[in-house]
């Protein structure tokens, strides 16, 4: 069957997740492994997610609402924006394949950075179209490079705000000069997983940018701060237009209905959210502390994970930390040999990968 | 952004999904209202499917197992395939859109019957494909009929077994004489999302058909006799080249966590499960003598639903249905006005159905 399929697909590299505990339990034959590969938030969904969860399991024999009703109606509340300028994905990134579908043709072009999250290029090559990549200049998006890259085949520009593997985030000067002069016709996709974790004011982070610019998306996620990364729940925020066309390609089923009731009760608990948002960062602070001691060289960073700079292979550097029960990311596959990326996990965790660093460097 | 898009994406029709129960108490101001419209199951899921997902709660902080490891092993010795063999989806209906965006370039061909479910359409549609319609001949598929309108340009034949909206299935016989002189190049993509319901000894249900057929894909969902159908997941099960071009399409983490271990558990409720499908066989049959004695002109089905003729416009019919709190399918939308589908629902349900149906016919 080979050949017949699409004949991008079969030049496209597969995305490598973060391994789960479970298979680096069973793999290596450990007991006690922690993993801090995928960003994710180490603590418990809250108490009141948990409860309805529970309860909403007796109702999983029926469809989930297509529309998701009452997640719309309390998201648009909160951004001020009309329902219909939502749109719904298992996982932000299910958002970014909408996207590279509504509007790829073979051939188009695309660009990002490079590096960055690697499901823009995936998704933008099963489409077949050619990703445009502009080196990191000391960690940061060089957008004026991305612009200069731009041609008139040109359909989507992905900018991950704050971007993943950097952690670092753009400014509103910078995004207002890049967005002028940048025409209508380029979806400039602003991918903002990471945002409840950015606090400084010069973020370009703000929903308000959506009425400015007609061509923007933003993308937000409750697999990241709100801990529901297991439940798969994402969103992109548009003008009615860009989201209709996205809806168009979505599957009518795409978000389970546990999920939209753990991410409507997740939303409401902001006591909760707020503790854990407080909790990393105290702990992203004390992991600093110890790589400073430890002569670490490591990347200051707005979001819940940090890239390290390793001395030699970054494979090895990770497979001697599986070893100890330790999962972390590997950059090479991102095109950065010689990097880890660290997730910021609890006190404990931590303790255990500046431990099994100390033994390892 | 809509003359950026691609342009295949304007001209699909979008699914109209059966209405949620909230949606209907919602704009109806009604407060007792059944659904019998998405051919769901009317029983909560096994108690053990409730206890594992209130269990697994807790650790929803965590990204699912992208590779579904528990659940593959388990269905792989349950069907006694190699692990490698099964691609899994967001509902059987991803597995469906895999299919469609592995193999479907701009003006290729796919052949489905008419009406049929109405996915296989437009996923194809958004391909870009051309989608050949066979109609039907007495509520049965036309297997000649399809197997001429092969042409060189035909990857896909969409084959829903037993099939929705008719409720019928197609025989091993009927099937083997298909099969004899389809090329290896075209996929037959075989839907089973009602598989369990089936008892006829001449349906072409085995998976050991895969092992004849190299160009063949079964599918079956845990959304219909399992009543896991919010939590979304199904599977695809074919030779390791197909699965492997599938799997290059999927995200990541299509399969939410929860999903995944109320699969597991499902599977292994035997008891369980056998006792839910006696049941709905029983109200299948109690609604069978009900339609009679009312001179209500159907179709029997090996299914959990039933195709029914009304007299004028069906979507007059379905409107009166829901006022009087019983949503149940149009089939216009599937080019089939004057039909209505009803699904077996539990007794009491049934029991609504059809005093409602005596209130308006």
């Amino acid at each position: 069957m080979k050949n017949r399929a699409k004949e991008s697909i079969l030049r496209v590299k597969p995305y490598i997740p973060g391994k789960p505990i479970s298979e680096v339990k069973r793999e290596l034959g450990l007991t006690d492994v922690i993993k801090l590969a995928s960003n994710e938030n180490p603590y418990p969904p809250s108490p009141k997610v948990i409860k309805v969860i529970a309860k909403e399991a007796y109702n999983v024999n029926r469809y989930p609402d297509g529309d998701c009703f009452s997640l719309r109606q309390e998201i648009a509340k909160r951004l001020q924006i009309l329902p219909r300028q939502i749109v719904f994905g298992n996982g932000s990134d299910e958002v970014i394949v909408l996207a590279t579908k509504a509007f790829l043709n073979k051939d188009d072009e695309v660009i990002i950075a490079q590096p960055t999250f690697l499901i823009y290029e995936i998704a933008s090559s099963i489409e077949g179209a050619k990703v445009v990549k502009v080196p990191l200049k000391d960690l940061h998006y060089d957008l004026p490079e991305m612009k200069k890259a731009i041609t008139p085949k040109t359909k989507i520009i992905f900018l991950g705000n704050p971007d993943n593997p950097s952690g670092q985030y753009i400014t509103n000067k910078e995004f207002t000069e890049f967005m002028n002069g940048i025409g209508e016709g380029i979806l400039v996709f602003m991918d903002q997983a990471y945002f409840e974790y950015v606090d400084s004011l010069d973020f370009a982070g703000s929903i308000k940018l959506i009425e400015q610019y007609k061509n923007l998306i933003i993308t937000r996620t409750f697999s990241k701060l709100y801990g529901l990364a297991g439940l798969r729940v994402g969103y992109g925020v548009a003008n009615e237009e860009i989201i209709d066309l996205l809806n168009r390609v979505r599957e009518p089923f795409n978000i389970n209905s546990l999920a939209q009731e753990a991410a409507l009760t997740a939303l409401k608990d902001e006591s909760y959210y707020s503790k854990v948002k407080k909790e990393i960062n105290k702990q992203r602070e004390a992991l600093y502390k110890a790589f400073d001691k430890m002569n670490i060289d490591y990347a200051k960073t707005c979001t819940n994970f940090s890239l390290i700079k390793v001395k030699g292979d970054s494979t090895e550097v990770v497979n001697k930390l599986l070893k100890e029960g330790v999962i972390i990311r590997d950059m090479k596959h991102w095109g950065m040999n010689g990097y880890i990326r660290a997730t910021i996990g609890t006190s404990e965790e931590n303790k255990k990968l500046i431990k099994a660093l100390e033994k390892i460097l």
